[in-house]
């Protein structure tokens, strides 16, 4: 419903007469929609923003004490980082511009985004739409969230300088180029694909590159031994927790700002539709998956149920509209599930996943993406399923290649000696506890 | 102020034409109220679920920390069994539907909400008040927000499914039928009992749940011990100050959004009014739970001054918008000493809470209930203390008859084995701070 | 562009007609404006608010564990008597009132603010800017700002009850007094002086104060012996850079919301740019810190890092609606290479700043207040270090002042033993992990 569907809104609204402030009632312009379209996206804005935060701390609560400096560095380093990329090359080569392009394929390459200053310029003049400082700032966070995605993946064992010239690439170029695939109208909005707010744009792609990451870096040390898996249980449970929520409380900013229009009562109705359907999504993916450790495991296990929760969300991610609340709660259990069965086959392929990032955002991804027809209209499970193939492969591939040669380079894994001591006291010599001693 | 205002608004807007989305600026339905209502209703919903995160730290903080891990599981499990079980059953319920009812006393029941999707349906099309979907997404909130209290009284010592089953009749069954009394046109509103936003509705039946619970479950083994009370001090102040910030950001989506109307001028306003009394009510309580434990104690109380400014806000909820600020300070400051009062107080009757939840919200939820009429015209004393007695009758009753027949079928205390090793390893194999070793 | 912008920008909306809320199209006075920017003040007065948690995390975690609950407990203690003092005092002190007042320099005295109901009076009345309530909400939080920053420098020494009166002093009176310079329309925004959000009358205030106070308490024992600096690591690094991203949340309500009007299409616009902006200096300062401290130490320090964005954000808050995306980059850049320079220097002045305030509040303010006649016309560098110098010196002689007599009339540091043992266990008898043994 992105952007192709925005200009198709756009452009049912009645012209608008150029700028006249004139309070004149009868021939007054109406302003509105426009300001409520900028306001969804500065509200939806900040709500994936925080989203970072909810990363940073949901990552920093399932590492070992020794690497949690390390994994909040690593978080808010690459938002920072992807903030500067986006503007710097990403927002124009994800919305065809003015340079160079290759028309559905490969936006504007290299304009930094608004040297002039964003605002009341041209595409905003024309009043009929929102501000592009606002759907900037919306757009910038999607990119940084697909960052945050690899970071929980790869944790306890990159080296932090690789990690984040990936971090580079990824949201200066790969996210930017697939995410114009659909949102940019490239050839799969083209081909009739559809990915409200980003189940595979976002989280999948995220998943793909993180899953790259993890096969050209290796396991960490003593995780998998003798054919069994060693648990490394997270340094604190607190934390992880308040990270879910920090990421559930974004989820609404993150789907409902992807209705990209709040000015009609049309649209705001969606708006809400979109926030039931995702609160409903993720507590039922958090539902299911404690109904199913208490099943397999008879004991239920809080970490399973906060990816549970997370893998509701990203499976409502693809089509956060069309469904029903009952909609919502199957497809979101049906994300809990999958997160409770895909954690251990992962590891039994001796992929090492550090925080489940892989099951919640690749493979729920999938399932969100691949569920959207039962619901929306005009959609098709072929269809679906190359557009997450596209996007899969050419995110893997490439990130595939940028992960071998930035070995090759430079080396992406810390020695040996350095993982057992922890990332913290080697490569930035501060402890995020220092006081609480090691039981 | 909600529903039955709510509909006498709605009623005094002119009644708009059918939809119609043409720009013709003269003959235009003003669809602007339609979203701002819609738009308040979605704030005020993510900052009132934002406050289960809130519950889940403060509890999570103020729990020894072998039971940390148990009492996140069951902050994100009660959320999510809310979210069901209100959609399920709740919401229709506590708003008279189309089902079968008993008018004033009960709603319909088992007739789940929105089969159909949410959204542009017949309630909606009428354009002259908000988005049903947003709506039942600010209402779900609250529901989830009355079982949060009873989970940090309980804490320690209860098991997890019985407990969770608990929250499933209370927020399936309990909560919605005391709430349509007053909020779905019931008798007590007939009768002309104001609560505003919830100090009996939501804070009150919270405690009243909790306190049933209490009874049943008896305090923690060692808690009282030769006429003494035994200190047991929570595991992390930090979390806990956290998480009272955090319900204090939320709470004024609570009250605010419980004007339940933001497209008049009035309204707006009104919300504004409400915002300010209670973030004044909340410091307050703070500054008056601070000065008197250096009275009492000689040493403020980080604790106290914490539930201090819940207790403040508490306090304020049932009439949040006439008082002056002078009026909001010294209602919130009442709220602040009643804590410091009541806790030990509660210790003396040897009911064990552990995070204070009973005085927070039954007691200051009874203050706030009782001093609505000095500021709020058209309300009578002898009222208020008829519906917090009605209130606090029914959900109290039910509950104490739900728990008892819970510890009936399968028992809803752990062994004292597990209670002295904490729940964390006995129920869920899976500690909150592994690494950090005990003092 | 505080009120003074605002009077014009009012001033240039047609003339409404008197309160009319009849659906007549044609007739009908447009009272969006006022909705709209009421509604700003509301969601940036709640983002401002979350700024308290922000600090209270941060200092929390960078402070040792033995002074936890006593930096806990300043914060939320801190901000409940600005709310106070400001309703109280400040208000009416900052904006020119009824009272007994010197134009330009100070405003009207006791006068608390709207013991009648904050509202629909007569400022509301005439519909032409916003909600009086939310006017105060908003501004309230500014002061309470002011405040947070000098805990942190003060903290792990200074008495709490000395350090309480000090912030009733500085919310009632000094922060009012020198922000009603500008914001109150006194003789410097007379004088052209720009101060957008406040990186002088707030930020750099807040550091001076602290300034202040570092100045007669002295430093912790211990910090600097036999002229090395010894360091005193912080005991939380998880809480401290959640601290961060949740200044940095709030930061987008602290600037965008100094806008003060949202109901056109400019001014939504205008938001906007602020929110991006704002969010490029916050990454930028984080950057540069990173890369700073990884040239000049060889490893990335995360509390720079940290340090580094909230530089970021002061820098651009004296002016963040001007400059283009680069210019919020290069501005916000250059704060953070102030604050990698800044911290040691002041350790080789001797001056114990536990959590780095007045490098990030005081000298980035500095840079970000002289910076802005770079983009925005009508401004000039020597009225901006006039107006800098004023409200600094003001501040820092006048809490000079009070911390001289507070030290005199009842002492403001904890003994030697009590600073050694830790404030929370002397002055409280409560520790913040009491499970988690000292390393």
């Amino acid at each position: 419903m992105k952007l192709t569907n925005t200009l198709l809104l756009a452009g049912s609204m009645a012209a608008l007469p150029a700028l006249g402030f004139a309070q004149d009632a009868a021939a007054a312009p109406d302003i509105n929609p426009y300001i409520f379209t900028t306001l969804l996206f500065l509200i939806g804005g900040f709500l994936v923003f925080w989203m970072a935060a909810g990363f940073a701390m949901l990552e920093a609560g399932l590492v070992r004490s020794k690497n949690v400096t390390m994994q909040l560095t690593k978080n808010i380093a690459l938002f920072s980082i992807a903030a500067i990329m986006y503007w710097l090359v990403g927002f124009n080569l994800m919305y065809p511009g003015d340079g160079w392009t290759i028309p559905g394929l490969l936006g504007a390459l290299f304009v930094p985004t608004s040297l002039e200053p964003v605002g009341l310029d041209a595409a905003d003049a024309a009043l009929d739409y929102a501000s592009v400082g606002s759907d900037f700032f919306f757009q910038l966070m999607f990119c940084a969230t697909t960052a945050s995605i690899v970071s929980g993946t790869l944790a306890e064992r990159i080296k932090l300088w690789p990690f984040l010239i990936f971090v580079a690439i990824l949201t200066g170029i790969i996210y930017p180029i697939e995410a114009s695939w659909q949102w940019g109208g490239g050839f799969l909005s083209e081909m009739g694909f559809s990915d409200f707010a980003g189940s595979t744009l976002v989280h999948a792609a995220g998943g793909f590159a993180a899953l790259a990451g993890a096969f050209v870096l290796g396991p960490r040390i003593g995780k998998y031994k003798d054919g069994r898996t060693v648990p490394m249980p997270g340094s604190n449970l607190a934390l992880a927790t308040l990270g879910t929520f920090i990421l559930w409380l974004g989820w609404f900013g993150f789907n409902g700002g992807s209705q990209l229009a709040m000015g009609t009562v049309g649209d705001v109705t969606d708006v809400s539709r979109i926030f039931a359907n995702t609160n409903m999504a993720a507590a039922a993916g958090a539902v299911a998956a404690l109904l199913l450790t208490q099943l397999l495991y008879k004991k239920p296990d809080l970490t399973m149920v906060l990816n549970g929760a997370l893998a509701g969300l990203v499976s409502i991610t693809a089509g956060p509209l069309d469904p029903t609340l009952f909609g919502a709660l199957w497809i979101g259990a049906v994300g809990g599930v999958i997160v409770v069965f895909t954690v251990p086959m992962l590891d039994k392929m001796k992929i090492d996943d550090v925080v489940g990032a892989i099951p919640v955002h690749l493979v729920a991804g999938f399932w969100g993406t691949l569920v959207v027809p039962v619901y929306t209209d005009g959609t098709s499970f072929i269809t679906q399923i190359i557009g997450f193939a596209a996007i899969g492969a050419f995110v893997f591939v490439v990130s595939l290649i940028v992960w071998i040669i930035l070995k090759g380079i430079m080396g992406i894994r810390v020695s040996e000696e350095d993982e057992i001591n922890g990332l913290d006291m080697a490569e930035l010599g501060m402890e995020a506890y220092p006081e609480f001693s090691k039981g």
